[in-house]
C-alpha cells in the first residue's frame, strides 16, 4: 500500500466535501493532510470502536478550519462515519459540523474553532494525565490512564494570547505527553505572515521550556515520522515545526485565497489529475480503509485490551463509594450529596462568602477525587487555595493546587481540558477580571463541560482598587452565556445549596460569584430553597403590594429595609432572595409565580449591572443596581459616591413604595 | 545631590501613602524605585508644567499596583501634586487613585491595572507616534511628534497573552521608540515565580525579534542608565530584564507577602532607619524636587521649545480644514459632517453591510487624516481593509490598514494606545470574536477614548462555520459596558448616520455590528433619523396596539411583517427602527415616551441574545431573540433550526397580537 495514494484520496475527500458544501477551508486540506495521515498511521493509539477510550491518544485540531480534513481522515481510519455523514459536511444536524464539535463526531476530543483554544485546552488534557495518574496511582506500568496528546496549530493559533499563556505553563510543568505540531505554511486569512508574524516560533518555545523539531519538507513522511517518534521520547512538551504549503497542489498554492474559498471545477480537476486520483467525487478505497484500521489495531490492540482488564480489575477492587467516583472518571456522571452533612457553622459570625467558600474547598478537595484546581495567581485573595493539599508542580503531579499564573484565559481553557479528561476542575480570579476568561467560558459551555468559575470581589463593594478591579457589566456577561450557570449566594447556608448544584451539574459550567465584603448567616436562607434558585426570604403579612428581590450580599440590606418596613407597621412586602436567575427559570411556572406573581411591583437590589433581570421581571420593575463604572476610594467612599450605601438604597425603595 | 538620598524619600513617600490608606503595595515601591528614578530623572523628555506636551515621552506603568510610587515619583519631579493629594492616596475623588488613571492625574499618560493591558496600549502609543510623524511629514530634524514610550512590566504583565500578541507584533513591526523595562524579582501576588513561570523571558523577546538587555542588580544607577542609553538606540523594540527584590528593605524582603500588604509600623520604623530617613510620615526634602526639576528642564527645555515653535508655525501655514484636523491631533477635539455630502448610493441595490461599510472606509480614509485601523486577520470578511490605502508594515507606516495579526486581544489595546496619541482608529473581527476583545474595549470606555470597534457576522445570519462562529450573547455583552455606544445599523441610510455620531464621539468608544447578510434600502430609513437611535419607521394609521421594533438587518423581517399585517387591513401597530439602543436612552424623555409609550405592548426582534432591552422596554414586552447557542448548517438550515425565519417571526409576532 502506498502511503501517499492514502493521502491524496484523504485530500481529494476534503475537497469534495468542502465543494459539495460550497463552504469551507481548501488550504489546510492540502497542506496538512501529510502531517494528520502520519499521525493516524503511525502514531495515534486509538480504537475506532471505542472512540471513547479512556487511555486513548487525544487529537485536537486546533486549527479547527481544518474540520474536512480531520473528518475524512477519521472516515479513512474507519470511525463510524460514512460517505453520507461527509456529503452532510456543513449542513445542519449532520456529524459533520463546520468545525469539529466534541460529542458529535466519533474521534474528535474537542470543539474548536475560535484559535488558540484547541491549543491551550490540549494543555488541560495533558496536565489532566499527569493529574489523573497520580490521584489513580497510576504506575509507569499500567495502561489504564497512559495517553499523550496531539495538537495541530496554525499560525492563527500561536499569534493568539491564550496559546502563549498556556504553552508556557506547559513548559514550566514540564508536560512532555504533550506533543504540537505546527502547521507552518507563512500564509494566515488575510495574506503572507511575514506582514504580521515574523517571530522565531521554535526559539520563542525554546524559551518556553519546550523540545522543538523542525520538519523542513512536510510532505517528506520518514521526516515527519521521525520528528514525532524523537517528540514523543521528549523530557518536555514537544514542539514540531512542519514546513509545508497552504493548499499544496492547487492553483492558488501558497496564496492566501485558498484559506478559505472553495477551488474552482477546474482547479479540482487539475488537482485531482495531479494527485492522480481519477474517481468520482466522494470516491474512495475500501482497501485504504482496512489497511489503516489494520495498522491501528497491530498498533493499539494489546494496550487496548490490557487497559481494559485493568479497568474491570480496579473497578472490581473497590468499595461502592470509590466505583461511583471511578464511575465519574471514567463515565463523567457524578452525584454527591452536601445537604446531609453536618456543617461547624457559627451562627453569628461574620464572614464574607470568599472565606466561607474556602472550608468547602477544603472539603471537597479531601472527598471528591477528581477535585482539582486553582487561580490565576489570586488564590490568596479568591481564597480558593487549599491550604491542606499539595501544589502542582513539574516534579509532582499529587495535588489540588494548580498555578496558573497569571494567566486567566489559559486558565479557562486548560480547565476545559481537565473537564474533557473527566477531572471536576474548578478555577478563579476577581470577577472583574473574568473578562479576561469570557471566551473559555463560552467553550466550556459549548462543550457542555462541569467546570467552575469561582469569582470573588464580586461588586463596587470591594475596596480602594478602583474602577479597573470593580465588575459592573462582568456579572451580566457571564449570565449571558448560554447554559451557563450562575450563583451570588447571599450566606454560607445558600453557599452550601449553590455547591450542591453545581457538583451535580454533570453538562454545563457553573459560576460561582464570592464576597469580599463580610456577611451575617441570615436567619431565614435556606440551602434547599437556594437549589431552586430564588425563593421567599420573607413573606408578606397582608395583600402583596411589593416585592423586593436581592442577591448576594445585598440580601442585607434587603433584610435591614424589610426589618424598618415592619418596624413602620408595613405589612404588604415580601423579600426575595436569588442566588440564581438561571436555577430559577428551570422551576416550573406555577412555583415562579407562586414566588414572583406577574404584576405586583418589584424591585431589584444587586449591586452589578441591571443587565438581564428581564428574563424574570419583565414588568413593573424597579432597578436599584449598578450600571456605570466604579470609582476609587475606600469602600465606604465608594458606596457613598455610587449612591450605594444601605440609606440611599432605603430611601430608593421608600419613595418606590411611596412611603415617607 | 545624592541620587540613593531622593531614592529613598521617594520610597518612603509611596511606603506613607500606603500606609496612611491602609491599602497599596509595598513590594513595587520598594523594588522598583530606582527604575522610576532613573527614567525620570536622566531620560524622559517631559515638562512637568505642561503635563499634556505633545510630543514628550510616554511613560507606562503596566504594573498598575505600582501606582503609589508612581505618584511619589511625579510628586518629587515637580508635577502639579501636593502632599495633600498624596495623603488622599486610594481615597473618594483624589488625584492619586487606587491604580493610575489618565486625565486625573497629571503625569499618567495611561490608565493600568488588569495586567498586560498597559504595555498593549504602548505598543499602540509608539505604533501612533511612527503614523504621526509619516502623517503629517515629521523629518528626523523635527520636534513636532518625536517621543519615546517607556513602559514598565512587572511577571504578571508578561504572563498574560495581551502582552505576549502586543510584543509580538512590535517586533514584527520594529517598533524601535518603544522601551520595556521588566522588573524581574522573581515573585508575583501569590508566591515565587518559579511555580508557575520558569521561561527565559529575555529569550522569549529576542525569539519575538526585540533588543534585549539585562540589568544585574537594579539598585545598581549607572547599571541601569546604560542599559536604558542603549535601548533609546536599539534597531527594534527594547526590552531591559532589571533583576530586583520585591520589598527591597521591608522586613518582607523577597516575599510575595510584600506585593499588597501595608508593612507593620515595625517594619516601616526600621526600613526608614534603614534608608537613613528620619523624617516624619510624608516628610521630604523640596531640595530634592528642585534637582529633579533642574535636571529635567536641562535635558528638555530646548527640545520643548522648538517643538512648540514647530507646533506654532505648522498651525499658521494650513487653512482652516487643516487647523481643525491638526486641532483635533494636538486637543482630542473633532468635528465632522457626513450628511451633507451626496453618496453614491443605488436605491435597489442589496448588499451587506458589512460591504457598504467598505465605501465609507475608503471615504474616511481619505478624508480623515487620523483615522487608521485594521483587523485580526479578518479585513477580507470584515471588509475594513481600504485597498486604496498602504499597508502598514516595519518599513512603510505611511499607510492606513495595520495588520494585527490574529491578535484580537492585544489589537483592541493597540487602539487604545494609538486614541491616547489622538489618532482615531478602528479595529475589526468577527462579533463572535469579540469575546477576545472585551477586555480592552472596557479600558477603552474607562480611558473615554473614541476607539471604534467594528464587527461583522453579527447574528446566527453567518453561515456554516457553527456555533463557535455564531453570536449570541455579544451584542448584550458590548451593550452592558458602561459608556460604549453600539450601533446596529439596517442599511447603507442607517449607516451614515450611525457613522455621523461615532466621528464626533471624542470622549467614548463605539461598537458597529455589521451585518454578513445582504439588505435592501429600506423606503423609510434616514440617516437624520438614526441619530436618535431609534426611531418610528412606520406610524400607526389608528389606535396603537402593538409596536414592533427591530435592529439592523431584522428590520427587514418588521417590514415584511408589517406589509402583511397592512394587507390584512390591520393599521394599530408601529414600526419601530432601533439602531442604537444608547443613542435612544440619550434623547429626552418626551421624545421617547413618543417613540415608545408606555404601556402598549411591544415586541423586540433582534437576532442576538435579549438580554439589555429592559432598558428602554420594561412592560408588557416580548422578545423575538436568539438565547441559545447557534448550529453548524447553511444559512437557511440554522434559521429554520432556530426558529428564526421570516415565517416563523411572523407567526409569533401574528399569535401575540392574536392575529390567525
Amino acid at each position: 500500500m502506498n502511503d501517499n495514494e492514502i493521502i491524496a484520496n484523504i485530500k481529494c475527500l476534503g475537497i469534495d466535501m468542502i465543494d459539495h458544501a460550497r463552504s469551507g477551508h481548501p488550504g489546510i486540506v492540502l497542506g496538512a493532510a501529510p502531517i494528520l495521515y502520519s499521525l493516524y498511521a503511525n502514531h495515534l493509539n486509538i480504537n475506532v470502536k471505542d472512540p471513547n477510550w479512556f487511555s486513548r491518544d487525544r487529537f485536537v485540531m486546533s486549527a479547527g478550519h481544518g474540520s474536512a480534513l480531520l473528518y475524512a481522515t477519521l472516515f479513512m481510519c474507519g470511525y463510524s462515519l460514512d460517505i453520507d455523514d461527509l456529503k452532510a459536511f456543513r449542513h445542519i444536524n449532520s456529524k459533520t459540523p463546520g468545525h469539529p464539535e466534541v460529542g458529535v463526531t466519533p474521534g474528535v476530543d474537542c470543539t474548536t474553532g475560535p484559535l488558540g483554544q484547541g491549543i491551550a485546552t490540549s494543555v488541560g488534557m495533558a496536565l489532566g494525565e499527569k493529574i489523573l495518574k497520580e490521584r489513580y496511582r497510576i504506575t509507569s506500568k499500567d495502561s489504564l490512564i497512559d495517553y499523550k496528546v496531539y495538537c495541530l496549530v496554525g499560525d492563527g493559533d500561536l499569534m493568539e494570547g491564550i496559546s502563549y499563556e498556556a504553552c508556557s505553563l506547559a513548559g514550566t510543568l514540564k508536560l512532555n505527553n504533550l506533543i504540537v505540531l505546527y502547521d507552518s505554511n507563512d500564509v494566515s486569512l488575510d495574506g503572507p505572515t511575514d506582514k504580521t508574524f515574523k517571530e522565531n516560533v521554535r526559539g520563542r518555545f525554546e524559551a518556553m521550556g519546550w523540545t522543538t523539531y523542525l520538519v523542513r519538507d512536510g510532505n517528506n513522511l520518514s521526516e515527519l515520522n521521525r520528528a514525532i517518534n524523537k517528540a514523543k521520547n521528549a523530557k518536555t512538551p514537544a514542539f514540531i515545526e512542519v514546513k509545508t504549503k497552504i493548499g499544496y497542489g492547487s492553483l492558488l498554492e501558497g496564496k492566501s485565497d485558498v484559506h478559505g474559498k472553495c477551488l474552482t471545477k477546474e482547479d479540482i480537476a487539475q488537482l485531482k489529475a495531479k494527485l492522480g486520483v481519477t474517481s468520482e467525487p466522494f470516491g474512495y478505497n475500501t482497501e485504504y480503509i482496512d489497511y489503516l484500521r489494520g495498522k491501528i489495531s497491530e498498533r493499539v490492540d494489546t494496550k487496548y485490551k490490557k487497559s481494559t482488564e485493568e479497568y474491570n480489575k480496579y473497578i472490581s477492587s473497590m468499595g461502592d463509594e470509590s466505583k461511583t467516583l471511578a464511575s465519574y472518571m471514567f463515565n463523567n456522571e457524578f452525584h454527591y450529596n452536601l445537604l446531609d452533612i453536618t456543617w461547624p457553622m457559627d451562627e453569628h459570625q461574620k464572614e464574607a462568602t470568599r472565606d466561607t467558600n474556602n472550608m468547602f474547598m477544603d472539603y471537597l478537595t479531601h472527598h471528591i477525587k477528581t477535585f482539582v484546581g486553582g487561580s490565576a495567581d489570586l488564590g490568596s485573595s479568591t481564597k480558593t487555595y487549599v491550604k491542606y493539599s499539595n501544589d502542582i508542580s513539574a516534579d509532582n503531579f499529587d495535588g489540588n493546587n494548580i498555578w496558573f499564573g497569571v494567566r486567566e484565559h489559559a486558565m479557562g481553557a486548560i480547565c476545559n481540558g481537565l473537564a474533557l479528561v473527566n477531572l471536576k476542575p474548578y478555577c478563579s480570579t476577581f470577577l472583574s477580571f473574568s473578562d479576561y476568561v469570557k471566551p473559555a467560558m463560552r467553550m466550556s459551555s459549548l462543550m457542555h463541560l462541569p467546570v467552575t468559575y469561582i469569582f470573588s470581589h464580586d461588586s463596587i463593594n470591594v475596596g480602594p482598587d478602583g474602577p479597573t478591579h470593580q465588575p459592573i457589566e462582568q456579572l451580566a456577561m457571564i449570565r449571558s452565556i448560554p447554559g451557563m450557570k450562575v450563583f451570588r449566594p447571599a450566606d454560607v447556608n445558600e453557599l452550601l445549596g449553590c455547591w450542591q448544584v453545581i457538583l451535580n451539574s454533570n453538562h454545563n459550567p457553573s459560576t460561582l460569584v464570592l464576597s469580599r465584603n463580610e456577611v451575617e448567616r441570615h436567619p431565614n436562607t435556606n440551602p434547599k430553597m437556594s437549589i431552586l434558585g430564588g425563593y421567599i426570604y420573607y413573606n408578606e403579612k397582608e395583600k402583596l403590594d411589593t416585592i423586593i428581590i436581592a442577591s448576594g450580599t445585598e440580601l442585607s440590606y434587603a433584610r435591614n429595609i424589610g426589618y424598618e418596613l415592619a418596624t413602620k407597621g408595613y405589612k404588604n412586602f415580601r423579600i426575595v432572595s436569588m442566588p440564581s436567575i438561571e436555577q430559577f427559570l428551570e422551576c416550573d411556572e406555577e412555583y415562579r409565580q407562586n414566588v414572583l406573581p406577574n404584576n405586583v411591583r418589584k424591585i431589584v437590589i444587586e449591586a452589578d449591572s441591571s443587565f438581564g433581570w428581564h428574563r424574570i421581571c419583565q414588568n413593573n420593575t424597579y432597578y436599584l443596581t449598578v450600571d456605570s463604572f466604579g470609582k476609587s476610594g475606600s469602600k465606604e467612599e465608594v458606596l457613598e459616591y455610587m449612591h450605594y450605601t444601605l440609606d440611599d438604597i432605603k430611601e430608593k425603595v421608600f419613595n418606590i413604595m411611596n412611603i415617607k
